[in-house]
């Protein structure tokens, strides 16, 4: 990756303006706003952390009542664990875009990532709504990719125009955190905006689908934030019919082209995890449902002692072994099932491949990217996640966050 | 903890032979024979893990059908993911053993630790047992402790004298491990033994309610080992009344030292675990039930990001916080639960506790063995597993340990 953000096509119909409001101490932006033309509809799937922080609570309350015409994000300050006063900060903040843009607060969505537990510095964020306002543009995609990063260490961008059915629409997003690996100010916002024509449900069916195969299959330490969220936002400006039916071929191409953005934008995230040396597939086929193929690929991808071999570049075969074992899926017939690193196999018959060798083993560690795969042979389900490995900066990172 | 076993009194009944087979390179003993006397009875509780070990395959196998005369524990071999050849091999070493006692090959119980994938070592396995049974002695307890050991730093022993029901009863007991740390060499075994009468269903209950107050609550990250095992023998060779009904004083009085010897065996791995700095309580009160207690005391207390902060005496209640809301139970109301650090309040209503203090926070997590104890306050069940912190160290042995 590099520290570069891609060319950010326009959306017609988004707005987005940003500042320096001093939330972050760098002095870097941490303050945008994304104005959506009216008309637009707006999707959003947030956090299942039953901590969520204020402005998951309010923007989830919004959505229910009104479409969104503008979506304020501020970083360097979560907005979490701050009870009433919280709120109460969120809901101002959204009575302040509402008032420059002449709507209403409920159709600003507040989202926030930063240091969880402080209050939000409500006199800077006043200060900086109007400054980001003031330099709102159909170009601002990249100065708001920038403003949404915490401990990011490269901006996370994608612009892409595609085919739905014959017609070009353009899609372009922006996400942002490290993986989890820092708590506080961790949070995964994925913010994505097209000029398709589509209606709600299906919007709201891309983005349920593209997220459960993106956002949500990307772990480093199975520690979720209090203030993850992503929304999907059409604006209706692409000459085209509008998609109102999943079983469509127009639904399918833009199904498609969200779901590869959202799984590129969710991998550009694992891929700056801070500490990570790795970019870990861990690939379950074979299985009878999602759910048991999850638990194995879950257990595999968080067992600190198959991240601190994959750090290490040791192919210790036995401790993926070991994971699968304790993956609790029910019945799990150890003498069926094959485990590959790689292309190389590692494990069949219940033990190790009577064909492999350290040699074969060591070559696949030693890559960057590495793939794990793991079938169960019972069923037909299939399921991917993406992980990193466990280095000594994750441990000096988070044991050194706050001092 | 000190490198020296406690006082290790004779269990009547129980006979401990060693010796240094050079399973294990470092020329240490590695071979262990306990040899019990006739009517003697054993129960034992195995690991859950689907990849378990052939030694932990035949020994289930053997207790359906046969009461146990002898256990035979190797080091420094794991004799697991080895296919039908490990079979083969654990069954020859209980025949060899069974040869030399006179009883049969299914009233020998075999048990294994040491490296993962690799067959055991038949032929000093062969020359060993003869050896081993040479120094059988009712006071080979301290040298057995040595012998089961691989990465531990100490040994883990306890020996204690107690009234059951007014009569003297002994119970002495070893264990090994080093927390999960070491995946290939990690195994958990713990091996006690009691010269109390006790009737086999008594004994089974008794064993099953400890482990589960124990070795079942403690983890060091979530790996669980393929050849975990716990065995409890009663020798009945105690001048005593047989103990045949759980509803009586005198079950009750063995059940409470059972548990208390399970449970400080158990803690002692969690203090040996390598690179762990603070020993960590984790204990949650007031659930449902205690499958929604453990998913919150696990979450907690296998989070990375609480692991890391505890390695930085960091009071970071942010990520307890974050931890406890991510544990999955259905419908947890975050206003009502409290989150304590030591006897500080750092989370109630919803956000951090306005009573709270960094200065406060701080003084808890300065010290080496700390507690945190989060109220739910929605039921009457309470649960508490031990863990420790994760260090460089942890990281540093994991991703060195086979290079």
């Amino acid at each position: 990756m590099t520290n570069l953000c891609p060319i950010m096509h326009p959306v017609a119909g988004v707005y987005l303006g940003s500042c320096a409001a001093k939330i972050k101490k760098n002095g870097n932006p941490d303050l945008v706003i994304m104005e959506l033309t009216e008309g637009a509809l707006t999707v959003a799937s947030f956090t299942l952390n039953a901590f969520c922080a204020a402005p998951v609570t309010l923007a989830k309350e919004h959505l229910k009542s009104h479409s969104p015409r503008a979506l304020l994000i501020n970083s360097g300050n979560a907005n979490a664990g701050t009870g009433a006063q919280g709120m109460a900060d969120a809901r101002q903040s959204c009575a302040w875009v509402a008032a420059e843009l002449g709507c209403l607060p409920e159709q600003v969505l507040p989202f926030s990532t930063g240091v969880i537990g402080q209050n939000l510095p409500m006199e800077k964020l006043h200060e900086g709504i109007p400054q980001a306002l003031a330099n709102l543009s159909i170009t601002g995609w990249e100065e708001a990719c920038k403003g949404i990063m915490t401990t990011d260490l490269v901006p996370k961008a994608i612009s892409r125009e595609v085919k739905v059915d014959g017609h070009s629409v353009m899609i372009t997003g922006i996400s942002k955190g490290s993986g989890m690996i820092h708590p506080n100010m961790a949070t995964m916002l994925g913010f994505v905006a097209t000029d398709a024509k589509i209606n709600q449900a299906c919007l709201q069916q891309a983005l349920t689908d593209s997220v459960n195969l993106s956002f949500n299959r990307i772990t480093v330490d199975g520690d979720t934030s209090t203030n993850d969220a992503c929304t999907l936002t059409a604006t209706q400006k692409a000459d085209m019919p509008t998609i109102d039916e999943v079983n469509s071929n127009a639904y399918a191409d833009f199904s498609n082209a969200i779901n590869d953005v959202m799984i590129e934008l969710a991998q550009m995230i694992i891929r700056d995890g801070e500490g990570a040396t790795k970019f870990v597939t861990v690939a379950v086929e074979g299985g009878k449902s999602t759910e048991e193929c999850l638990k194995v690929a879950h257990a595999v991808a968080l067992s600190p002692l198959v991240k601190t071999a994959l750090f290490a570049s040791d192919p210790n075969w036995g401790r993926i072994l070991a994971a699968v074992g304790r993956s609790g899926v029910d019945k799990l017939d150890v003498n069926t099932l094959k485990i590959y690193l790689g292309d190389v196999c590692i494990v069949e018959n219940g033990g190790k491949a009577l064909s492999y060798t350290e040699e074969a083993g060591q070559a696949v560690m030693n890559e960057t990217d590495i793939t794990i795969l793991i079938q169960l042979n019972r069923g037909s389900v299939n399921e991917t996640v993406w992980t990193t490995d466990f280095s000594y900066d994750y441990v000096k990172i988070n044991a050194e966050y706050r001092s």
